[in-house]
């Protein structure tokens, strides 16, 4: 053991894994433009409409009336019921409360899956172009993540479920992927999914399906989504959060469909993780679900006369490669000739344009040429931002 | 592989870590009666006064201010700076915005830290009795708890530091302390942790000091901090919450102290654990600590109080054992002639009594006939208990 020396700085004694990590997100590539006004901020998962007057009374209410207090781990019984109706009334499904577990965001969703299932030496089969986070997590714990990327042909993307079982190894654990997808806006048809659910139950092989942005599939009320075809017990995880379709980004709420079987284990596992989510904010997200659904769809609308302004407008711009628009979700991921390395790009792109674009390179192996807009924001906004990219574009 | 089996729940393909964690704690013993007002709920770690209206009126103020998008991950400057503030006034040491993470409680401080820290088949020496999640989060991430008991005299509970080093070895990442001690209210000297920093030092072994109960010392405005003796790149982590003093159990607000070269990675754990902390939380949390001094006095004699009630009635109760009072804290931990099954006994006097009492067994291998109190509630309302208790305790 080293004896203690002060020229050697602690961060060089934390585990191998953590000191191994990437500190570089798009947080931390934003971070410099954080409170500066004159940059559009089109890098991060994030809408500019603040979250509803309604949502946010309903939560001074919840403080006003003590609930500020210790409370159930797996979250309070009304707002798991509230998700259940919710599950039939959207989704035409019976999704019971014993299966609903309340988490402090879809990241910590996520996180619970993981912990509960990758131990060291474990791999999570990703299908990419994927939001990061997962594999984040996945190596934060010292599993491996196993990339299978979807293919992107003159319709947009799709996937071959014959390379996600070509990937699977007795070591796989699970097989991610997000439907609608971010970065790509894409949806993965049912029938695809079904065939990954069965690969998972010929296998043993648990299926996490990130549903987060299923409320903005464009022209619909919702995307299809998994438990309108999973058993109760089968091995499947679902994520879903509030922060997208609602406006709640910065609340920290989601939650989780899982197995009733393992309901104690997420209950005892978010007792030593988070200890569970405010009472009152969970509060907040009753209202949300039982009020939301006027401003659901017009978010789905303000997000689709988006994605309109952004695509005609990368549309004329002669360097921008996109083979299909996006069919959802908030973000449009598109190649631009003569830019391969998209971070140093994304950064140049911000200085002199002073509009912040995601780099592909976050989103899985094979996207470091991509980059991706969000273009939940306001159209005037978005029009400003486009003229100000396609000097850089065209 | 298993083929798919419907009669095979997935609750048996989980992780064998978490397979093997006891699902119960204080909370799922408490759970029957969780809404049962004929019962008098001493049982947790938690006060009875309700937050105090102008914090919670901050909180609404920032949610009408729209600070409901994504922030910094470890968390906003103005709650950071008024921290390192706070450990100036309150303890006259310099602590650095650069050296405070704000976490989601004071549990997500400690995930943090073990996840920092503890690889699978590393050990960390945990001093109790103790508030068990400490030794929950070990096991989740495969590490080992080793226990070092704290010494029971007539002049109450003290800590042999040998003990300590002679279960340190080559696989210990860190020593976890609490001071003031959840459950035993005892207080560990400051150069009592003093030579456990110096053995830290020696050994390149963490400190991790638990001070949420720092402001709940009787008759002083704060117990001593590890802050006022530890350098800044010293291999130590303090945690926090604003649970206990400003009555905010349920809000989930809590930050780390840190050396500066490991914050990078802090932020980075926290993207992919929580994704950090709601800003018009971290807003209620500044008016906390900047208006919050009379109401933590009040905490502070609240408890004394309680602890005054409960403690003169058990003194007149021939069945108890109690060497000395609690310096601090919320809690008394005794023992009781003739129930050495504290978990059984528990659930009978809750029966007989409807009083909830906390059993020993869940605080560290040696407490199992010990039984746990939080008095930081009303005077009347503990005198009634005590009174209940009367008769199985005497």
């Amino acid at each position: 053991m080293p004896a203690f020396d002060t020229t050697f700085p602690a961060s060089h004694d934390i585990r191998t894994q953590i000191a191994g990590m990437s500190l570089e997100n798009i947080a931390t590539v934003a971070k410099q433009a954080f409170d500066n006004t004159s940059v559009i901020p089109l890098w991060f998962g994030e809408g500019d409409l603040p979250t509803p007057a309604f949502i946010g009374e309903a939560a001074a209410d919840g403080i006003r009336a003590g609930h500020t207090f210790y409370s159930h781990q797996n979250g309070i019984p009304a707002l798991r019921e509230t998700l259940s109706d919710y599950y039939r009334r959207i989704h035409d499904s019976a999704v019971g409360p014993e299966r609903i577990t309340v988490t402090s965001g879809g990241m910590p969703a996520i996180m619970l899956a993981v912990e509960l299932l990758v131990d060291r030496g474990d791999n999570i089969v990703v299908i990419d172009p994927v939001w990061p986070n997962i594999g984040g997590i996945v190596q934060m714990v010292g599993g491996e993540v196993r990339s299978v990327r979807m293919d992107l042909g003159t319709d947009g993307w799709s996937l071959d479920v014959d390379r996600v079982r070509a990937a699977c190894d007795a070591r796989t654990k699970a097989i991610f992927y997000a439907s609608p997808g971010n970065p790509t806006g894409a949806m993965i048809p049912l029938e695809t999914q079904a065939a990954l659910l069965a690969l998972g139950r010929e296998r043993g092989i648990w299926i996490l399906a990130d549903e987060v942005y299923n409320r903005l599939k464009f022209g619909a009320s919702a995307a299809p989504s998994l438990v309108s075809i999973a058993a109760p017990e089968d091995r499947v995880l679902i994520i879903n959060s509030f922060s997208k379709s609602w406006a709640m980004t910065g609340w920290r709420l989601g939650w989780l469909v899982h197995p009733p079987s393992i309901a104690p284990q997420l209950a005892m596992m978010t007792q030593y993780v988070t200890s569970g989510t405010a009472t009152f904010l969970q509060d907040a997200a009753i209202a949300a679900i039982r009020q939301g659904e006027p401003f659901v769809a017009e978010t789905n609308r303000y997000c689709e006369t988006g994605m309109t302004i952004v695509c005609d407008a990368l549309d004329t711009m002669p360097r921008v490669r996109l083979a299909a628009r996006p069919q959802a979700a908030m973000y449009v991921f598109f190649e631009i000739d003569g830019l391969a390395d998209s971070r140093a790009a994304c950064l140049d792109i911000l200085e002199r344009t002073r509009v912040g674009l995601a780099p592909g390179s976050f989103f899985g192996p094979g996207s470091a040429s991509f980059f991706r807009i969000c273009f939940c924001r306001n159209p005037t906004v978005l029009a400003d931002a486009m003229e100000r990219l396609r000097p850089v574009l065209s």
